[in-house]
């Protein structure tokens, strides 16, 4: 079980929404529209993406990582550290 | 003209890949799979539309930013203006 | 028992490097120096309190959210939507 | 002469004001205070940085890059160069 099931829904309507941002985004380009517009849109695109994997993210340290220091052990330890790993790569990019 | 004009083929390359990145996102949400998995993706998506990004900001700075200044006046003050405000949106996003 | 305990003269010793870097900014600015090169500074120093806030965030996950996690109940819960938050500020700035 | 002259006096002051905050934060640690508030120090540390980056970026657009740019020829190109550099650094960081 996935930490995210309860906003399955939620969260694929915002990746289908981000989706349609990167489309809208080649399509200004296509169309030779200013540079600073494709800008503004890039960044509310790259907002869009940080808010998933932060909505993402804060489900599976309420459900898997929770669950799994629960019970405690190695495998709690590995967990903790996975998501450790994967808070680093979302700060840095 | 805009800046961009020379690198659109490499542009919208970078797009249609970052527009796959983001429905394989999608698409890892719907089959369930593992939410660190998941969160992997979305940083990678998240660095593609920031090289993106970047690269229509250089251009930008290279062509339309550099003429205004070669010019001179109320133009180029805006459009140094305009520039360093999609800076801040971008460093903040 | 903050999680960070074992790792404290680490934590010391970083963050007085990353004061230094500061002040070593403030002296290029009072000198005069080169936009670009003070910029250079202040992006490592940006980093280095990045890399502070991982570890940081990475002992607390360890220690008080994987503890509170083992007890359960409301304590536990809001320990992860403390942290998840934190994260978020994080991600954001 | 620097593009951030007029500004010097309100960028030493935030940096002042940057260097007490950090080694606020090295006080907390010495004095084991909770790592979310620790955290969310950090956090403002960082987005005084940034205020401060963004600043000196702007001053450099506006000032030097542009009057390189009215000039023209490879030192105009190589100033574009070096600020694009020192964007992509900043977006990074």
């Amino acid at each position: 079980m996935n930490g995210y099931m309860a906003n399955k829904e939620d969260l694929l309507a915002r990746l289908k929404r981000a989706e349609g941002q990167v489309r809208g985004i080649a399509r200004m380009v296509d169309e030779d529209k200013y540079c600073i517009d494709i800008l503004t849109q890039v960044s509310a695109a790259t907002r869009a993406l940080e808010t998933v994997a932060l909505s993402l993210l804060a489900d599976h340290l309420s459900h898997c990582v929770a669950e799994a220091a629960a019970e405690g052990g190695p495998v709690a330890a590995e967990k903790v550290r996975e998501a450790n790993d994967a808070i680093a790569r979302l700060v840095r990019s």
